[in-house]
């Protein structure tokens, strides 16, 4: 029976909720740590590795701030995440800010917090320097368009709406150069939560390959290339991490044989990953407060959609514990349903799980990434808490539940 | 060329966004009024007819207030649009709640406020006699599972976590008169967004004919039939709008031959639609704020998938126009964007408009439900502010739009 283990038993999950109600995340600082750490030495051949936390994926400033005390920047997609990045204590090019579509106050708030900017277009180039000045550093988006095939979730290059073509990215670094930007880096983010290793080795050669041309071309030389992110996780007990050490082998034998053999300056590698970081170190702690047998069976829980998107946006499966039954056989199909008037809101599908009683306290995995962060409204649904369980073993509330006046703060009922 | 009409020109919107800047929604209270008249009159014959307006479709105080000053009443899907209805000035069995996977709050609260509860699963007989006492009415919501097609949306009956089956429901009635319960409802939703009429009636004809078969068994009068919402709106320009004279009277040919002719005592005809209520007379308007040429031509606006999100969930289509250029032919083809970092935030794809400059106004037309109400805050995006356009032409903000501080709200900074 394939399974996936917790960081915590139902007697200490009990003890939580007993001063915190479910339904709650709750993260993992010993295993994000220790991720941070993993991912470090994976690549400490790489003089000046920076993974730049991508915000948009737990956008919680402890959160943040923790990846920060790893060594980790922040890469920011709106003025919201600068200023979360900002309040965690980041500042400068341990920001970079990889936006699209980008108003005028990002680029000037971003410049003023001294962060990178990796711009997604080249009309952009007048854009910041007329509303903000060209910064001394400049990095650029790439979009490879038919050259490279996308994935599943990201579509194919040439629909997505990212990036310049290669023609564009060089006479958009000649033009950044003759407007004296000195300092150069290069992006691309091609996938999207992708398994295959052998993506990320292809990102890092044409990144690699494509700044030893706009060297030649141009006599820049380039301070990083930025792999982005789309780093994978195992959401299916059956599904195998990401091998980092792999990846990162086969990086070096790219970048020795381009960067190096070309005579290249020192390129640092910069990813810019969210799940990967914290993707499989969050939980979604939930009670069975409903059971329900019509023509299937189903299990409504006292959390939904709003506080875990991914099932009902893209079928997307998350492993599901019930706590204290996690010897027992699976031996009943259930529906695991939200309170949303929308028949997508269940967090799993005919699942076969054990026999789930009223009260029982199911935990949904893999939250850490992509969960709290995607929540809406919809059907006045309030968002849940996001709790931190230290690596001391206490918890602390890291951001407290919604409230019915959070979500009615925007009307002025004195109109009425 | 099929267009759309607007209620507004650019010389009007220009005015407004001197003082509400883009991106906002705009409703056009005439047009819900007249729409509201229509309804109302379709059903004359019908007496005691009544649309519980779907909150969650349109969860703006405004917008429900300004609805039950034309007789509607809400339809409440959670503990929040209780309260929605509540603000409004609605109570008692002008609120129906039509949950699912209720908390014993929710129902707590809809009994305080003298709302009709209609249940939706069998159990919840038990749960509510135990936690707030069973009211004198009551409804079932009845799922026909197989003997009942579904529609794209909303999937197939049987696959659907809603209501209760025909042998449920003759035993839920039964212990409900057993403990006193006096009158009685019932109700079917089993499509989303449905241009087809007979659906409707097919719907209305499957309610009647069944209280005939309870109340036979029985021996109960019931006060309502609930037809549900699922009413579609012509999203596109070549669409047809649902013919409610039509249905109305289809639907009296189905009451005289049930009703009438078994003797049974008068039943009123609920609704519960949302989209077909306020759906076509609301607008999102933004500003074209950047032009992007790669493999594709994209316009950038300053709005995103934050204030709609049905193009990027469904793919589905909402209609643009371009202010001050509704009679310039479709000459180029464009993805209009937002700006969040996910590939699927598009307003529209390969849509053929007027060539765009920045600083043009788009106005996204039907966003009246479903709009504002399923946005979220990923990526840090805030959510715009809501306008009401009077019938006297002035224009009211009925709900501001989201701070940085609302987005930071549940975030307690002194601890970091």
């Amino acid at each position: 029976m394939l399974t996936k283990t917790l960081p915590f038993n139902k007697q200490q999950i009990e003890e939580i909720i007993k001063k915190y109600p479910t339904p709650f995340h709750i993260y993992d600082e010993k295993a994000i740590k220790d991720n941070a750490r993993r991912l470090i030495k994976a690549f400490s051949w790489s003089s000046g590795f920076k993974e730049y936390f991508a915000v948009k994926a737990n956008p919680n400033p402890y959160i943040v701030k923790l990846l920060s005390s790893m060594g980790f920047g922040a890469d920011c997609s709106s003025l919201p995440e600068l200023i979360i990045a900002e309040k965690a204590g980041i500042s400068g090019d341990n920001i970079i800010l990889t936006s699209n579509n980008t108003p005028a106050e990002e680029f000037i708030y971003a410049k003023k917090l001294g962060a990178i900017l990796n711009l997604d277009d080249i009309t952009h180039i007048d854009y910041v320097d007329k509303h903000a000045g060209l910064p001394e550093i400049i990095s650029f988006r790439y979009n490879p368009g038919p050259l490279k095939g996308g994935n599943a979730i990201i579509g194919i290059p040439e629909e997505a709406k990212y990036g310049l073509t290669r023609d564009q990215l060089f006479e958009a670094y000649k033009t950044v150069k003759d407007r004296g930007v000195k300092r150069f880096g290069l992006h691309a983010m091609i996938a999207s939560n992708e398994l295959n290793a052998d993506y990320f080795v292809d990102t890092a050669e044409i990144l690699l390959e494509l700044i030893s041309e706009i060297n030649k071309s141009l006599h820049i030389d380039f301070e990083f290339v930025n792999l982005g992110g789309g780093f994978g996780i195992p959401y299916r007990p059956g599904d195998k991490s990401l091998d980092l050490e792999y990846i990162s082998s086969k990086i070096k034998e790219v970048y020795d044989k381009t960067v190096l053999s070309c005579g290249l300056k020192l390129v640092k590698i910069f990813m810019e990953s969210g799940r990967l970081i914290t993707g499989p170190y969050g939980y979604l702690v939930t009670k069975a407060i409903h059971k329900k047998e019509i023509y299937k069976d189903y299990i409504g829980v006292d959390s939904c959609m709003a506080d875990l998107m991914r099932p009902a946006l893209y079928g997307a499966y998350h492993h599901i514990t019930i706590l204290g039954k996690e010897n027992e056989k699976p031996v009943k199909k259930y529906d695991i349903t939200g309170s949303l008037c929308e028949n997508n809101d269940k967090f799993a599908i005919d699942r076969m799980l054990p026999k789930i009683d009223i009260g029982d306290i199911l935990v949904i995995h893999d939250t850490g990434a992509h969960g709290y962060a995607m929540g809406f409204n919809y059907n006045g649904k309030l968002k849940s808490a996001e709790l931190l369980l230290k690596e001391d073993g206490t918890v602390k509330q890291i951001r407290r539940a919604e409230t019915i006046d959070d979500y009615l703060a925007t009307i002025d009922f004195s109109g009425l």
